[in-house]
C-alpha cells in the first residue's frame, strides 16, 4: 500500500494514498480499535453533509466564505449524500465522545475531495479548502455532531419508523373491522373471561399504536432543534451575526424537514434530552408492539394442542428436526427488536445523564442507539405486517368451541340473580364438569328459558368500538 | 384478639373484629406475605374512593342504584379521602396483578362502614350494602384498578411533580439572570474551553427543565383517559347505557381534573402504555436533573483543592470524622432519586410489555413505581431548591482566576490568524507554562495591542440568551 | 410538643424532648423531606448496631476506649438489635449519599441512650459518651455505612433470599420426581412439539434455580468484605494498629457470619461493586423465576378454554365481577417482583458507576434497593411455594388428549423415513385435519404396524434426568 | 443475476447461482428485512462450524453417519473456520428466535459445499449430503443455536474480554506501585478530604478489576454447559446413546476449551440464564471501568482551570475549533462502551425472562448482545491501556499545592484535641481564608510545634496497600 503524508496541529501522519481522509481521521483509526471498523452510522455522515453544505451557504451569505469555496463544499456534500464516498468514513462509534473525529473526518474528506474537484492532486500544493478554517467555519464538533445526530434521527423517525408503524397500524385496523362480528372468549389473567369480538381485541392494538405514534410525534419539536451556531460552548463564538437561524433554515430547506435553531444552545451541547425524549417514545412503541406480538403468537399457538384461535401465515419450515412445524417467527423477530429497544433506552438514558459542564460526551453512542432503534422498529413493523399481520385469519370453529365451553358466560347472570348465586353456578359446573345451564337449572336459580334468554355471548360484547 | 366471621364465595374467613375489611382482604393478607405490609400506596386507595363515589352517583343517575345506597357509599368514600380509614388497607403491592384484592378491600370497607353508618353492627344482620353487587356495581377490578391508578398518578404528577420542578426551574431562572454578567471559563470534555457566563450555564439548566416539563405535559392526555366502564374485558358488560362517559365526568368533577373516558377500553385494560408514557417523561426529567446536580457539585467542589467556582449552602456538618467539612448533600439526594427513577422506568417498561390478551397483570407494581418516581422528583426538586439552589453564589475571585489562566482564550484568534497558528500559540504556552499573550507575541503572530484587543473573554460570550 | 437543645459543630438545634436523636439527625429531618419519612431501612440501622458494638470492643481491646464506655455502647447496640429503638431512626434514604446522617443518627442515639443508662437525663450535664469521639471512634461514615450495608445485605440474602429460593426449589424438585411418568406434549415457539414428561419440564426449573443459587453464593465472598477500618478515604487514618482486622472479627462473631476485612479499603469506599455483583445474581434469579411463573400460569390457563394441563390451588375469588373465577395470582405477584428486581438492578448499576475519587455517594439508594430485592425474592418464593407450587397437580385427561392430538409425534419417523417424507405426512394431516397415522399409511410410507411400533410418545422422552 | 432452484419441505425457491446457501436461507433473507443485512455475528457461525464438525464425528463414532460424510462435513467446517465462506451467511439477528434459519443456513452451506468438494455441481444430481438428515443429524436448531452461542460467547470472553481487562489491570497495578509515594489530597463527595497516595487510589482500581475478573470467571462453568444432545425439546429424541457427552467432548477438543454437556438439557433450551449470568459479570466490569475512567478524566482535567493532578497522553487534536486542546478521549470511548454494556444487560435480561415452555426464542438477540459487550469491553480496555493508562503521569507540583491547601488535614488533630475543636479550627480558617496552622494557634488549641508534629500529610496515609 502506498501512503501520503497528511498534517494536523500535532504533526505528520501517513494516510493510505487512495483515501480522501486526512491526519485526524487516521489518528482516530489507530487510537480507537474498538469493535467493528466503520461502526459510526452513515446516517450521521449524511447528517454532516447536510449541515456542512448549509454552513457553507450561510457563511457565504453572511460574507465570510467565498462563492467558489461554498460551491466546492456543496458539491462534495452532494456527492456524499449520493453515497459516492461511503467508504471514506472508517471511524467507530467508540471514539471521542463529542464525535470530534467524525466531524474532522467529514472536514478532511470534503477538503481533499474539493481539492480534486478543483483539478488538483491530494497532498500536492496548498489545500484549496482548509478542513478547519473553511469546511468547519463557524462550527465546532460540539455543535455539529449534535446537529448531525438530530438530522439523522429525525429523518430516520419520519422516514422509517413512523411509516412502518402506520403500515402495521392500518392493517390491524382493517383486521379489526374485518373481525368485528367474530365473538370469542375473553381472557384475563390468561384465564377464561367474558366474551368480546376478535375485532375488539385488535382495536386495542390499534389504539396502542395510535397513542404511541402520537407520543412519538410529540417529541419531534424537541428533536427538530439544532445546536448549530453554538460552536464550542454554546455562545456562538466565531460565528457571524444571524448565523444560527440562517443555517437552520438552510438545513430545513435541504432536508425538507422542519428544523429550527435551538432556542438554548447551552442545553443543545451539554445535554441530549431530545434524544432521551424521542427514544422514550420509541421504547413506548416497543412496549406496545411486544404486547401485540405476544397476543398474536399465543392466539395462534397450536396447531392442535394450543389456543389456535387464529391462523398466521406459514412462511418457512419451522424446525430443522420437527417436520411440518410452523412457528410465529415474525412475532419472535419483533419481540427481539422490542427487547433491544428497551436495552438501548437504558444505554441512552445513562449517556444522557452524564453531560458535564458545557458538553455531553456520549454523543456517538446515543446517536447509534437511537438510529438502531428507529430503524429496527420501522423495519420490524413492515416485516411483521407483510409476513404475518396481513395474513391473520380467525379459526372460526376453534373460536366457537372455546367460547361456548366457557364458564364465564355466567357473568351475564350477575344483574339478574346477583354475584353470589352466579358464582355458585360456575363453581358447581367447574367441580362437576358440567355446563352452566345444567347447574343453573339444577340449583333452581333460573329456568331453561331464562338461561337461554339471558346468557347470549353475542349480547355480552357491549357497544365498544 | 377477637374475630368475626366474614364470607365470600369460597367460604368463611376470620377477620379481626376491629377491622372494617372483609373476607377477601383477609385472604389476601394471608396469601401474600411479601415485603412490608400495607405497601399498596394510599394514593391508589384514594383513587378508588373517588371512583367508587363517582360510580355510585352514576349508577344512581342511570337508575340502577337507590339514593340511599349512593349516599352511604359516597359518605364512606369521603371519609376515606379525609384519611379516616388509612389503617383499613393492609394489603401489599405484590398481590394479584389486577389489584383485585385491593378493589375488594375498598368494596369491603365501604360496605362494612356503610353498615355502621346505617346504625348497624358489622357482621350482624344482612349487609346494608353489598361489596360486589352495590359498591362494585357496573365495575370490575380490571377497570377500577387502572382508573384508580390513573387518578393517583395524574394527581401526583400535577400536584407534586410539576410544582416541584417548576419551583426549581424558577429559581434556576432567577439565578441565570442574576449571574448574567459573570464571565467564567467554559469546560468541554471536563477540559478548559472558551468562556461563557455563569448565567448562560444556568440558562441551559432552565431550558432542560422547560423541555422536560413540556414532555411531561404532553403525556397527560393519555393519562387522563380512564378505563372505567370497560368492566371485565373492555366490553362494558353489566354497565348501563351511557355509564362510561358519565362516570368519567363525575370523576373529573370530584377531582377537579380533566379526566375523560378512554376512547378504547380494550387498550385501557390490557395495556398500560399511558403509565409507560408518563414515566418516560419522568425519566427524562431525572436525566436532566442528574446533569444539573452533577454540574453544581463539580462547580462547588473544594473548597480549596477543587473547582470552587460557586458556593453552596452549608446545611449540616459534612463528615463524622473530618471536622469542618461541607458536602453537596442535596446534589447527592437528588442524583440518588434520579438513579431510582431510571430503575423504576425499567420496572415499568418490563411490566408494560407483559399484558396478555385482555389484561395486563402488572398493575400494582406499575402504579407503585410511577407514584414513587413522581413523588421523589417533586420532593427532591423542592428540597434541592430550598436547601441548595436558592443559596448558590458565585465565588468571583476563583472564577476570574480560572478564566484568565485558560489557554482556550486563543480561540478568539482563529478568525484573525487561522486555526493552525492559534494552535501553535496554545501548544507553546502549554509546553512552556507561559501565557498566551507572551507566546503570541514571541511567535510574531500578533502584537501586544492586537492581542489585547482581540482576546477579551467578555467579548467571547456571544449573544445567546 | 416540648423540645430540648442539641448542639453540633454548626450550632444549636431544637429536638423533640422524647427523642433520643441529636442535632444532626434533626437537621437531616428538616433538610431532606423527600418521600416517606423513615424510609432508611431498619436493617441498615441494625447493621450499624453490630458494627458500633464491634468497634467499641475493638477500640477497647486496642487501648483507646475505656471499659465503661465500651459496655454502655454495647448495651445500647443490643437494645437497638432487640428492636427497642426502632422509632428513633426517622431519616430517609434520600439524604447525603454517604449516609453520614444515618451514621450520626446512630451515634447520637447511642450517646443519648447511654447517658440515660448511666442514670443521667438527656441534655443535662456533660455527655457520658460523645457521638463523634466515642461512638464513632476509629470510624467515618465513609467506612461505616458500607459496612452496615454489607452486613444488612449479607444477612438478608442468607436469611431470607436463599432459604426462600431453596424452599421453592425443593418443592419443584419433589414435583419433578412426582411427575416423572407424566408424558405430555412439548411446546417450542408456543407451538406443538415433541413430547416430554411434566417431570422433565419441572427439572428444568430446578436446574435454573440451582444455577441461580450457585451464582448468588459465588458473590458472597465479595459481599463479606467490610470497609470498616478505612475511615475517611480508605487509609485508616485515626485507627489504632490492627483495628481493621480485629473489628471484622468481632462483627463476624456477633453476627455469626463469615465477614472479613476488605483487602482493599479504597475500593470498599469508592465503589460498591460487591452490591452490583450480588444484585446481579438476584436479577438472574428474577429472570429464572419469571420464566417458571410464566410457564406455570400458561399451563394452568383455562379452565376450559386455555391449555389446562395443570391445576393450581384456588386461593381466593378471582374476580370482583366474574363469579367463580380462579386466577394464577401467585404467579402474578412473583412476576411483578421479578420486574421490580430488574428495575432495581438498573438503579443499582447506575449508582455503582458514579463513584468519584475516594467515595461513592449513592450508598443509601443502593442499600435500599438490594435489601428490597433480596426480601421480595425470598418472600415471593415462599408465598409462591406455599400457595401455588406445592399444590400443583397434573390434569391427566387434558394432558393425554393434547399429547395424542399432536402432529409433532411424526418426528419419531425422521430416522426411519427421513425428514422430508415425515414432513409430508405432517403437512398432509394438518391440511386435511386427519391423523398422522392415517396419512402415513395413505402416503404409503409406513404400515399401520410400523406406525404403532415407531410412534410411541412414551419412547420419545429420552433418558434425560 | 442467475439463479438456481432449491427446495425445502414448503416448495421451490430461487437462489442466486453463486451462493452456497439453500431454500430456507433464501426464504429468511426475504422474510426478515430488518436492520442491516448479515447482522448475525460471524462468531455464531463459527460456533456452528465447531459443533457441526463435532456432531459429524460423534454421529460417525456412534455408528449413524458414514466416514465419507463425516469427512466432507468436517472439511467444510474447517473452511468456514478459516473464514473462506464468510459471505455465505447473509441472515440477520431479527429472524426466528430459535435461530432456526441460521442453523439451516449452515446446514445448507455445508451440504452444498460438500457437494462441490465431492466434485459435483450444486443443484445437479442428488445431494451428496442432506442438510437436515446428515449435517443436522442428531440435532435441532433448539440445541444447536444455544450451543453455538455458548461456544461463541465463551471464546470471546476468554480470548478478548479477559485478556483486555488483565492488560489494563496490570498497567494500573504497575502505576499503583510507581505512584506509591505520591501523597495527594483525597476527595469525598468531590470535596477536599484527608490525604492518600496516588498509588493507593490506583490500587482501588486494581482491586475493582480483580474482583470483576473473579466474578466473570465464576460465571464460566455455567457458560461451558452445552445444550447439544437435547434436540427438539431437551429429551434428546433422535440421538444415539451417549451422544450428548461425546459431542461435548469433541467440541472441547476442537476448541481447546473446557466445554461439557449441560446437566439439564431442558434448562439449556428453555432458558439462557448462563448468558444472563455471564453478561451480569460483564456489566459489573462496565460499572468498575466507568468509575475508573471517570476518576482519571476528572484528575486530568484542566490543564489550567481544572484539577490537573495527572497528565494523560495527548493523542490527537482535541477540538475542531479550539486550537491546542487535548481531551480525555480514551475515557470517553470507554465510558460510552460502559453505557452500551449497561443497556445490553437490560436487553439480555428482558430476553432471558421470556422463555416459554420448552424454548426461549430470544436467542439471536441475546447472543448478539453478549458478543458485542464482550468484544467492546476487551477492545476498549486495550485501547484505554495503550493510549491512556500506560502514559499517565502525576503532575507533582499541582498535587503538592492542592494537598497543602487543604483544610481537611485538620482531621489529624481529632485524636489530640477532639472532633469539636478540630472543626472549630477548620471552620475559622475557611471563614477567614487563612491556614489551619494560623487558626489552630490563634484559637490556642495547639502550639506551632505541636501542629507541625501532628499534622503531616505523609503520616496520614496509613498502611493500607
Amino acid at each position: 500500500m502506498t501512503y501520503r503524508i497528511e498534517k494536523d496541529t500535532m504533526g505528520e501522519v501517513k494516510v493510505p494514498s487512495d483515501k480522501l481522509w486526512g491526519a485526524q481521521t487516521e489518528r482516530s483509526r489507530n487510537n480507537f480499535k474498538i469493535g467493528a471498523p466503520a461502526s459510526m452510522p452513515l446516517e450521521i455522515v449524511y447528517g454532516f453533509a447536510y449541515l456542512k453544505k448549509a454552513a457553507a451557504y450561510t457563511n457565504n451569505e453572511l460574507g465570510v466564505l467565498e462563492d467558489e469555496k461554498r460551491d466546492l463544499i456543496a458539491q462534495v456534500c452532494d456527492e456524499i449524500l449520493e453515497g459516492k464516498h461511503d467508504d471514506q468514513f472508517p471511524l467507530v462509534i467508540w471514539q471521542t465522545g463529542s464525535g470530534t473525529q467524525s466531524n474532522m473526518n467529514v472536514n478532511e474528506v470534503v477538503a481533499n475531495r474539493a481539492h480534486q474537484l478543483a483539478g488538483k492532486v491530494i497532498g500536492e500544493g496548498d489545500k484549496t479548502i482548509q478542513p478547519n478554517d473553511d469546511v468547519n467555519k463557524s462550527q465546532s464538533s460540539n455543535d455539529t455532531f449534535p446537529t448531525g445526530m438530530h438530522i439523522a434521527a429525525y429523518k430516520k423517525v419520519v422516514e422509517t419508523t413512523i411509516p412502518g408503524v402506520i403500515k402495521l397500524r392500518n392493517t390491524l385496523h382493517t383486521k379489526s373491522i374485518e373481525f368485528k362480528d367474530c365473538v370469542k372468549i375473553g381472557r384475563t389473567h390468561l384465564m377464561d373471561a367474558t366474551p368480546l369480538t376478535l375485532g375488539q381485541e385488535f382495536s386495542g392494538y390499534v389504539s396502542q399504536l395510535d397513542h404511541g405514534l402520537k407520543a412519538l410525534e410529540n417529541t419531534l419539536p424537541h428533536l427538530a432543534e439544532l445546536a448549530l451556531g453554538g460552536t464550542a460552548v454554546g455562545t456562538g463564538l466565531n460565528t457571524p451575526e444571524g448565523y444560527a437561524e440562517l443555517v437552520a433554515q438552510y438545513i430545513a430547506k435541504f432536508t425538507n424537514l422542519p428544523f429550527v435553531s435551538a432556542e438554548n444552545k447551552f442545553e443543545a451541547l451539554a445535554a441530549h434530552d431530545a434524544i432521551v425524549e424521542t427514544h422514550g417514545a420509541l421504547k413506548q412503541l416497543a412496549v406496545s408492539l411486544n404486547k401485540i406480538a405476544n397476543d398474536i403468537r399465543m392466539m395462534a399457538s397450536g396447531p392442535r394442542s394450543g389456543i389456535g384461535e387464529i391462523i398466521i401465515p406459514a412462511n418457512e419450515p419451522g424446525s430443522s428436526i420437527m417436520p411440518g412445524k410452523v412457528n410465529p417467527t415474525q412475532c419472535e423477530a419483533l419481540t427481539m427488536v422490542c427487547a433491544q429497544v428497551m436495552g438501548n433506552d437504558v444505554a441512552i438514558t445513562v449517556g444522557g445523564t452524564q453531560g458535564h459542564y458545557e458538553l455531553n460526551v456520549f454523543k456517538p453512542m446515543m446517536a447509534a442507539n437511537i438510529l438502531e432503534s428507529a430503524q429496527l422498529i420501522g423495519d420490524a413493523c413492515v416485516s411483521f405486517e407483510e409476513n404475518c399481520a396481513s395474513g391473520i385469519e380467525p379459526n372460526h370453529s376453534v373460536i366457537k368451541q372455546l367460547l361456548n365451553n366457557s364458564l364465564m358466560l355466567v357473568t351475564a347472570l350477575n344483574t339478574k340473580i346477583g354475584y353470589y348465586k352466579a358464582a355458585e353456578i360456575a363453581n358447581t359446573a367447574h367441580k362437576n364438569g358440567t355446563t352452566l345451564k345444567e347447574e343453573a337449572i339444577n340449583l333452581g336459580y333460573v329456568t331453561a328459558e331464562e338461561y337461554d334468554e339471558w346468557v347470549k355471548p353475542e349480547d355480552m360484547i357491549g357497544n365498544m368500538k
